[in-house]
This record gives structure tokens, sequence and C-alpha cells, in this order.
């Protein structure tokens, strides 16, 4: 909003072209990222059309967009198939000839060179743009960008291929959109992420104890679950000048739920946990099923932390591999207290490991009873001399559920190797009551 | 395309709201889930217009969708905040009064009883809709649709919380087009999923084997990484009659890299496989860290065929764990042949399991040498009878790798369990070659 009356003379508007978009058999993730790209110089877009290739609605709707907008984005129809038609729907609403390019051609024949490609007929087509245009390079792929004014519009096309886009839009499209409209980019946006505080929840601890929040910090919240992110945007050097000491006190607000910034995984701030404080960790796993040690190994560098998961599905496995005595499956189960801190006590010990984690619960949709329902769990950390443990109720479907107790294990044995004391609020608002 | 022809009086667009939609702080899905129930009807989608959440704009916009389209679907802006706005916008787009509705009233007071929850300005403003609409029931949320007829076109808005539009679509506005629009659903929509050959190779394998397909059967692919969705639509009797036979062609000519119809996972896939054959699998993972076992367990089920997973990450816990030789490690190194081979023998032991998988690999992106290059894997499979081994060369990144890989190993069990001799293409294309 405050983006926009900066630079109300620029209304930006994007075009999607595909039948695979309308159709509902890809999902549009390029419009989200063009989006945020624009953001970093203060632009927003507000309004995105999305047609079949169609060649007399592409041309419609190109005609129809940059009679209203400054700028126009198109993604995708650059590829050298007969349904990709961008180029010739351009020419048809600008009323130009489509024609050989001299720089398309040789960035083509490049592209083909450099693979040991013969440049064929449908690739050549590639080069076919609408007469006037200015060549946009794409490192990347074959399919150049191109840039033209129709209208009083500057229409930028992009290609649809994610990976080149990513790779044009910063590195052509922007520059040449900030020279182009003398964008002075004011905007800055800080993302962090945040794990087990509710939107709702959030929002009325700002409210009850930074009542005084300016009004020019923009507090945007975006679940990405079981993690929340938090983003503060600034558009003005007072707003700058402000925000340090207000994500300071936000952060210190919102203790340790705080994962990191930007975009930090539960599972990355772990792993730099462990290695600040050269800790090895391992888990002991029922019904998350190998999912928490997936969560650390997909990060790069989880080595040097982790050398051992025991994902002991069946009860005889826990007593087989984690020494966890037959006799307390059998008098209080494998979701209970007692157990979870036998799986710890063992993982800790065949691992060699300095802290870990280990859970158990009812992951359903089956498999609960009345005193131990579906949603159940029970989850141990600690280390060989200090062991905690805490039984959760998550009514939630299985997946999000793995997904939840996998995250809070890796939170709760993260702050026990930085000594945090407070415990997070999940422990209380999602606490089983029997 | 052909049931644009067939319906070519119908004409569908969508319209969605929000900030967060056009910000690309939240990614779009609602509207392929729309597309895909439309279709269902033979309906296509030609058109859809994301806008903010700017009254102007939202009114402006419904007054020219309606008046080139026959059903317009509106997501979203049905909540009880400010920004939505989608009552009050179609209400200016039909000059007509917003008055207190009688149905909505009900519904929402019904649904604040459930709730025990005292009925409050703002969702009272919920029930506020334009004069003249008809109410469509919302079960599992607060906020109704409702459907109106402007410029001839008929109006149908959804809400915008996934949950509630995946229950109101199929039930309530679906059978409202059906009826209002005499649809015949004559389109019949058949998928399956595919493991371990790329687009272009179907299409050449079709090309090849199977040149006279009929036009009237459409055959579509779907990247769904590492998956392949194949989708054949056929839009009247005729097509109906022969698809039965051309997909048993087409499933024969494609062979055990078909996981199975629909959407069924690999990992399910084979826990039915297991649960026909009545026998246990385990896992040893290095590389994949968890990943296999994860999506076994993601699985509701899973608990009759698997029982125990070792994640041996170092190679003191491969030996610790799973008996790998130390003096293999040394001679051989982690990433190796009888490394794979000792580390499958070890977990079938260890854990009773009838058949098992062995994975150790370098996901990267460092820790690659010459000899071993970031992106080399080695599996081992079968059971204590028979074991093989395969090295693959997958050079995408880590997630990427670590994804296939799980999918593959999954894949292999899956052949070896019952007994499908004939290799998967990957063995051969993506072989490592020293």
């Amino acid at each position: 909003m405050i983006a926009m009356q900066k630079n109300n003379k620029i209304n930006v508007e994007l075009l999607l072209t595909g039948n695979e978009l309308v159709s509902g058999d890809v999902i549009d993730s390029n419009s989200a990222f063009i989006a945020q790209d624009l953001g970093k110089l203060g632009l927003e877009v507000t309004r995105r059309v999305t047609v079949k290739d169609d060649l007399t609605l592409l041309a419609q709707e190109i005609s129809e967009q940059t009679k209203r907008c400054d700028i126009l984005i198109i993604n995708g129809g650059l590829g050298p198939t007969v349904d990709d038609m961008t180029s010739q729907a351009l020419a048809i609403a600008a009323n130009v000839p489509i024609v050989e390019h001299k720089d398309a051609m040789t960035s083509l024949l490049a592209w083909c060179q450099r693979r040991n490609y013969e440049l064929n007929e449908s690739n050549r087509k590639q080069a076919m743009l609408p007469q006037g245009c200015d060549v946009i390079a794409n490192e990347t792929g074959s399919a150049v960008g191109f840039t033209l004014s129709l209208n009083n519009c500057q229409v930028y096309t992009t290609p649809g291929v994610p990976r080149e886009l990513k790779n044009m839009l910063p590195n052509e499209i922007m520059p040449h959109i900030q020279q182009q409209f003398n964008v002075t980019d004011t905007t800055d946006i800080s993302r962090f992420n945040l794990f087990g505080l509710g939107e709702a929840t959030i929002q009325e601890l700002v409210n009850e104890h930074l009542p005084d929040w300016p009004d020019d910090i923009e507090l945007g919240y975006r679940a990405a679950m079981p993690h929340i992110e938090i983003k503060l945007t600034t558009h003005d050097q007072a707003g700058h000048d402000k925000k340090p000491l207000w994500q300071t006190k936000l952060a210190n607000l919102l203790g340790a739920h705080v994962i990191g910034d930007g975009k930090m995984s539960m599972a990355k701030s772990l792993i730099n946990a462990l290695d600040a404080n050269n800790k090895k960790v391992t888990f002991a796993e029922s019904c998350t099923g190998g999912l928490i040690s997936s969560l650390i190994t997909k990060e790069s560098g989880s080595s040097s932390v982790f050398e051992a998961g025991f994902i002991t599905y069946s009860n005889a496995m826990k007593t087989k591999m984690i020494d966890v005595p037959e006799s307390l499956l059998i008098e209080h189960g494998a979701v209970s207290e007692p157990v979870v801190k036998a799986m710890l006590t063992g993982a800790l010990k065949q691992s060699g490991a300095d802290v870990g984690v280990a859970v158990s619960g009812i992951a359903g949709p089956n498999g609960g009873t009345n005193d131990k329902p579906v949603g159940l769990v029970w989850i141990a950390w600690g280390d060989a001399q200090v062991q905690h443990t805490v039984a959760l109720l998550l009514t939630i479907p299985r997946t999000a559920f793995q997904q939840y107790v996998a995250t809070a294990a890796i939170d709760l044995v993260k702050r026990h190797v930085l000594d945090i004391v407070e415990p997070p609020e999940y422990l209380s608002t999602r606490a089983f009551k029997k």
C-alpha cells in the first residue's frame, strides 16, 4: 500500500500464459517469485492475469493490460513449440511484423555451439521477435527475453522455466526497470522464522507489550506450517532507522520461539547450536519414522553433528536396538513417559552422542484409545545427566502431526543445547491433559 | 480444447483476491483445485485474474469478467476482516445494496452455536450479502458462499481457506453448475503415476510402439519430481470405449515403471506389495539420512510391514549398528559396493526383516573426489539369499538427489518383492561409469 503511494505512477501487472496453468495441472509459483523481486524495488503488483495458450486471447489481453499499466511482465510462451506464442501475440498487439532478430540469433547460435547442437527449425523460431524490440539475455536457456514499449507501457517477456526466470529477473530485468523508471529502491524487508506461537498470539503479544509499534514498520505474518514467517517492511529512511530497535524489541518479546533470520530452518539452527557447542545429537524415532533425522540430513554440513538415528517403529525393535526394557513396554505401553525416557537413554548410549531426543506417539488416523487418543505424543530430550519429558496432544492430520512433532523435537533439544530455560509456549498450550 | 468445442457456449473464468497472492507471499493452489473440479465436468477455465484487496479494482474486475464469461468463480475475500470485500464489490458491480441475508445469518448462528461462540460484530459482517443472491452452504467454516446472476453470467463466491473450498466445491458449487447449465459430464480422466522414465522417453516409446494412438484419447504428462504423472483424457463415448484397451497397451509398454493408478505413491505401492506377500522391510540409510523410512511411515498402515530403520550416517555407526566390518570401510570407503552389501546384510540380520535396501552416497554439495564424485550412490537390495547392487550417478542438487535415491531404493526393493525381473531404465541410463 505504502509502496504504491510512493511510486504512484508505476502500475505493475503480470501476464502468465500456459494451458497447464489454467487447467490446474501446474501450480504457478513464478508469479510469486516475480512479485517478490519487484517488491525489493518497492514496486507492487496490483493485478495478474493467467490465460490459456490462445493467440487471440493473448493478443487481446496484452492490448488491454498495456493500456492500464506502466510495466507488464509476461511469463512463459517463449519456447520452441507451437503452443509458445508470446512473441507472435505481442507482435499482433503492437501491430508490427515478426522478424528474425540479429541479437537473438547470435545468442541462439552461441547457445547451440556451447552444447554442440545443430540449430533446428523449431529453435530458430526463438529468434523471431516483434520488430523493434530489445533482446534480454538468457544465460541459462535457449529462449531470450525481450522488451518493448506498447501503449506507453514497458513490456518484458520472461521464460517460463523457473531456473531461467530466476536468473534473468534479478540480473537483467530488474536493472532495466530501475534504470528505465528511475526507481529509487527504498523498500527494505526483514524476515524471521518462528515456531510454536500462533499468528493470533503473536498479534496479541505485540498489542499488549509493544502498543506503540510504529506505523511505518509494516508487520506481516505468513503461515508456512509448522513455521510462521514474520516480515518487517519499511519504505523510507525514517522507517529504516527505527527498524533495528523495534526488530530487537519484537525478537526479545518472542524469545526463543524465533528460529532465526530469513528462511533459517529449525534443523539448520540445531546444527549451528551443536556446532557452536561441539556436540553431537541422536534421535530415537517411533511415530515420526525417520522424519527428524531426515530434516537434519537434508542440510549440508549435518555430518559434523549427527552420526546415528534409530527408527524403532515396533516394540521389539525398541528393545533390540536401544535397550528399552520389555517390562516397561508391557506395563506402560509404547506411548508413555517411561518408554520415551528409556528410548532416549538407549539411543544416547548406543550412539555415543552428547544430546538426543526420543518420540513415541499415535500419528493416526487409527490406533487411538480412550486413554491414549490419536494425536498424543510423548517426547523425551536431554543428555546422560538431565532428561526432560512432555506429553502433547496434536489433533491434526497424520503428516501435519509428524511435521509438528519433528519440529518440536528439534526445537526442544536445541533449547537444551543452548541452555534456554524458559519453556516454549506450546508445552503448555498443546499439553496433553488426562 | 475439445472440451471447449463441446461446451462452446460455456466460458469459465476465475477471480482470485488477496494482497498475499499478488505480493507473492502465498502461492495460489486454490485455482488449480477449482480448475481440476471444473475439468471433471468437461469445463475449461480460459482465463483467471488475481487482484489485490482493493474495492474499486475488484468491482471493476467483476464487471468486466461477467461481461465476457458465462461462469465466474470468485475465490477469497469472504472472511470477517476489513480486507474481505468480495460481497461489497459484487454489490457495487451489480448495483444492489448489501443486506443482512436471512439464510446466511441462520447458518452463521448455527456455526457459532456449535462452537459456543458469541456472534461478534466482525462475524456478523459475513451475513451481509448483495440483495437477491442465493446462499451456498459452507459446512466447514463460518463464511457462506453465495451465487447471483450478473450480466448473464452466473457468479459463485467461494472461501479462500483451502479446506473449506475443497468441501464446498464438489458438494455445492459443481451440482449447482451442472443443474444451471445442464452440463452433461462426458469428460473422463484417468491418471497414473510413474517413476524412472523421462517425458521425452515416454513420448518416444509411444511414437515408436503405439504409432496409431487414437486422436480422441489425449495423452498428457506432468512432472512431479521424481515422479511423472500420466493423464489420459477422453471427451466422448467413442473415446471412453477405446480407453481401457489403450490404457492397457500403454501400461504394458511402460511396464513396472508404472507405480499405480491416480496419485499412488511409491511408498504406498511398496507397502501394498509387502502386505500382499506377508513380508517386512528394513532400511539402512547413509546419504538419505532417514528419508526412505520417513516416506514409508508417512503412509498410515506402514507398521504392518516396517519395524526398524538404521540411519548410519558415520562409518563408526555402520560398524556398531549393523555390523559393517571396519576393514571394508578402510579398504573400500563408505561409498562402495562391499559396504552397501554389508549394510544390507547387517540391517536384515538386526531387524529380522525379510527384505531390505541399503544406500550410501555423496549427496553434496561437498565431499566428492575424482574417483567418487558428488552425486554417486551405491544401492544394495534384496533378502538374505539374493542381493543386488548398483552404482548410479545423479548430478542434481542435494535434496533432489536424496528424493531420487529414496524413491529408487523403494522401487528396487518393491521389484524384488514382486519378482519383477526386467530392470528399470534408470539402472542403465543413470549408471555410474568409472
